[in-house]
């Protein structure tokens, strides 16, 4: 199967690529590399150093001697984007390339019209050079909800559900919870091959943040009552689950929706978990919420029809939170602390960047 | 009350701020003109001919002694957009910027990234405006679902609703159905005061089309079935609805919304009404329908909240009919065949422009 991982230098984007690889898939990844930019823009940096895309690419063909090509462009430009269409022939897209960070939107005006604008245009390129070119392929992308756990404002899913009805097309949307995690068994082969693992305010995931400050002896920040409830799901489901969803695909003019999570909880439950799992006493403190979300909001997450299709949910457990841990403390000195502050307030019009930049 | 109008020079837009100013509110208009050039674009034009913009503001200001201010510029213009707010220091902004045909954003890709661009950052960059600005300002905005009585693909809501919960903006969102007639009793004052009426395949709606077929002995033409029910509005209630929406103002945080619509009937009762109040034998035929629709689904239209603010609604009737038959039969030789043919393609992804272009 041949597969393209559009963002596939990304956080989930690269050990897609990789997984998808390692199971045979012919792979090819494009990405803009905007994702490092922000972290420049931000002044924060991956809790775990990651190698630039030439390397991995290079480090996985010496360990396992596959292929995966690269096309460095921006789906806005639609030359690029059709062009890469028209090269690779792809059966299956996998779009990891929208800006999925509510709080990097919120940032000010040019940001959200940044990612409206990057979200909207890049989305609809590739569905029109789905159209134009090979109405057969079939789109997996990731929700807005994005990795979050929380309903984003949703715009490309309409665009996408006309796509399938009006021209054929099959499509795979996935609701995904928040990831945690940062090994996949590919990932592990090297540590070349390692993925992002982001804590900052603007781009990091609760779980992982909860983890970095458990490890330094800090108290877990909780925003507001912690009362609301989000989908969770390990990074290795991820990979597998759209792994499955390659290999199983729409039908034509399908538009299917998954939810990519394997369990719920709570904010505040996953802090008791993580201080109660981690060896030595930590506090769990509660602090005014910087987002503008109903506390408790009712939240019901459908049975996934991913484990139909034979997922086996690895569950939040004690060898991943110690092995997260051991991640954590390995780069302790890499951790700065000012980027898990909050710093973009959605009651503002213009925020500092966050991070250490100002 | 001081009330900006954006998009005041369209086929809406114009005689809503003729009805505002009539009413003692201090209008201005906003306008790029983009409109007009679509006509261009397409090689149609209205059935009724309008006057430029200044010859209009002129001929009211020579007629009624009132002034109405025009800022000329592109919303997707920040600079532009936040020194109008600031200059005009507007009370209530009137949202009517948008390109609402769905057929215009389905002609090709850059008809469709246009659209997103065009409807997504314009109305982005008026609630920054007002976030940073003003935020007891109250937006009044048409939905997507526009003329056209269907759902559109939806996307701006979103945001509006997000920023009237975090920054406390006031907003009127107006779910309107399908516009017909083409005078308000300001408009009728002087032929330089008219409004658009269109009928083309592209921009027009279906009422004006069956119209101007039944004048010229045309059949009136459905497509699919006609079993699709739609909410309909007289163009004197529209206006209307919006100066009730302006002088009832949501309150602060407030995302109100409204339908706009005062009866509703199928799109083959619609043909039957016109033919049967026209004087002479008209028939009605199926085509084959260029949308891809349900043909037959549910429609239940929520009774509007602007009754209880006052409205009296102009339901469909022999007068209001009897009067478009008039305007249409004193422009019959404007009239451009070629333009009322469906010729955007929904299933295909790029289409010729309609009209006499080709």
């Amino acid at each position: 199967m041949r597969t393209l991982v559009l963002g596939g230098d990304g956080y989930l984007g690269w050990p897609t690529a990789l997984h998808l690889s390692q199971h045979g898939h012919d792979v090819a990844i494009a990405d803009n590399f905007v994702r490092r930019q922000y972290d420049h823009e931000l002044g924060v940096h991956s809790l775990v150093p990651i190698e630039p895309l030439h390397t991995r690419v290079a480090a996985w063909r010496e360990l396992t001697g596959k292929d995966i090509a690269v096309f460095s462009g921006d789906l806005t430009d639609a030359e690029f984007t059709y062009g890469m269409v028209r090269d690779f022939q792809p059966e299956t897209i996998v779009h990891f390339a929208e800006q999925r960070a509510a709080p990097y939107s919120m940032i000010d005006r040019q940001h959200a019209v940044y990612t409206q604008v990057n979200n909207v245009v890049g989305t609809l390129n590739v569905l029109y050079a789905m159209g134009e070119i090979d109405r057969d392929i079939h789109l997996v992308k990731l929700g807005t909800m994005g990795e979050y756990g929380t309903p984003n404002i949703d715009i490309e899913e309409g665009y996408i559900e006309f796509t399938c009805r009006t021209w054929g097309l099959r499509a795979t949307d996935l609701n995904q919870g928040i990831v945690y995690g940062q090994q996949t068994d590919a990932t592990a082969l090297d540590p070349r091959l390692a993925t992002r693992f982001d804590y900052d305010a603007v781009f990091g995931t609760v779980l992982n943040r909860f983890v970095i400050q458990a490890v330094l002896g800090h108290p877990l920040t909780v925003y507001g009552s912690g009362g609301q409830t989000r989908g969770l799901i390990d990074i290795r489901d991820t990979v597998e689950c759209i792994r499955l969803a390659t290999e199983h695909p729409a039908a034509a003019g399908e538009f299917r929706v998954f939810n990519q999570m394997t369990e719920s909880m709570s904010i505040a439950e996953i802090a008791k978990t993580i201080a109660e799992n981690h060896g030595e006493s930590v506090e769990v403190e509660y602090l005014e919420g910087p987002r503008v979300e109903a506390d408790q909001h009712y939240y019901h997450v459908v049975h996934t029809g991913l484990v139909d299709l034979g997922l086996e949910p690895h569950l939040l457990s004690d060898t991943l939170l110690e092995s997260l841990f051991a991640i954590a403390a390995a780069h302790r000195d890499r951790v700065d602390l000012a980027a898990m502050r909050p710093t973009v307030n959605w009651r503002e019009t213009a925020n500092p960047r966050g991070g250490s930049w100002r």
